[in-house]
């Protein structure tokens, strides 16, 4: 069982900043290359949940982590509110269109988790409706991973109730962060207790474990996302497929 | 009227490659910045069109170009053979599902062209057709621009027989390179002079201009693509929107 309030939200006190920052800066190189194999592999996928609450870093750490990837191979998706089409449909309807293909990695910026999340929060669905949509969830994630071999890998960033406040205010005094500011965040941050027990009965309630990123640094944050996507792709222990002799004598072929 | 056998396929002789690719690196930076305030303005869009023979290096550029935007906001998608359902659908029924929302660039790896390259030289489409697709391409790629504000950016990646041939055996002879090797590739490498006149016909009846990218060496290639794309982009003349004085007073509106 998972709780969030014991769970640090910064990095720990003996790591430094610039050491973390290089290291970080290897290990995205490193990704890109894992996601490089993994493409030319083409066996397997990877579908990468980012969640938490407003600034908590969703974007950073994909802008951040994926730097060496190529975009022919890292798809990211943001989920918004459904459209009246997509509300029309049960819940995982619009996210089973965009789950990665084989040599893919998929980026999802927010995620079915929302339909247990904000609805639960604002009581649009009921705990019976909750309950079944964690099964559902639960059997989603199962399918992608027996039947494509799609590896789900979730990241709780995880901020403090303060920090998130500080880089939401930030949205109104710099200019350059304008663009992210929206009101309506502001209402939603009033409702943090809520949507930190929901957020802790969806991980607890989870079969594939989350990964919680103590995410107040965007330093600490980025190295702590790559190292752990190095560590599980490294496991995969890939191989660039190389060709039989046979299939080297091409030309003869015509 | 472009003459594509009148067009180098290489860098120009005083340009030396250290500088370039130092200058190249500026250049990705640079349209990372440019890709941000794309996104963060959400006003327009960038459809990038790469075409070429096999291995004339519309991957490379993909990975190499893009590094320093977002995954958030870069989507790139590769045509492969249409599936039995897309076939059963006009030509640009697939393509359209996959045109650039507001605020992102989509790179299409391969395109709608391939209708009338791929489909022309084999005759699986007559010439009457040829022409008739032209002309639905033309329609549909000034609607993106004039209803959506997506601009249309197309590459030609224009390489040598014998540089072609080179990458081709590269691919056999470089384990690290076996994956993208294709028997395939070298059947339609035959058909040179027929895909050479095809290109050269829809760049000429295209209503958008083709950028022809000189893609024999690859530092070159990566270099001239960004210089053209951060050209364009600049010219968009994009700002971040900020928050008038209202705005930036959200905790009252509680």
């Amino acid at each position: 069982m998972i709780k969030l309030s014991e769970i640090s939200t910064v990095a720990p006190e003996d790591l430094s900043k610039k050491p973390t920052i290089k290291k970080r800066d290897k290990l995205t190189r490193k990704l890109g290359e894992l996601q490089h194999l993994l493409y030319a592999e083409d066996k397997r996928s990877i579908l990468v949940v980012f969640q938490g609450m407003d600034a908590s870093g969703k974007d950073g750490a994909t802008r951040k982590v994926f730097r060496y990837c190529s975009p022919s191979g890292v798809w990211a998706y943001g989920f918004k509110k459904p459209s009246d089409e997509e509300f029309d449909h049960d819940f995982l309807w619009r996210v089973h269109k965009l789950v990665p293909r084989k040599g893919h990695i998929q980026i999802f910026n927010r995620s079915h988790y929302e339909d247990v999340l904000i609805q639960r929060v604002h009581h649009w669905i009921d705990e019976t409706q909750v309950a079944k949509r964690m099964e559902a969830i639960n059997s989603f994630e199962k399918l992608l991973e027996f039947d494509n071999r799609t590896k789900v890998v979730k990241f709780y960033m995880h901020v403090s109730r303060e920090r998130q406040k500080e880089k939401l205010q930030e949205r109104i005094d710099d200019p350059s962060k304008n663009w992210k500011h929206n009101a309506a965040d502001w209402e939603e941050a009033k409702l943090w207790d809520e949507y930190r027990k929901a957020y802790e009965d969806a991980i607890n309630g989870s079969s594939i474990p989350w990964v919680i990123v103590p995410s107040d640094q965007r330093w600490y944050r980025d190295y702590f996302v790559a190292r752990h996507l190095v560590k599980v792709m490294q496991e995969f222990d890939m191989k660039l497929p190389v060709l039989s002799e046979e299939q080297k004598h091409v030309e003869d072929q015509s």
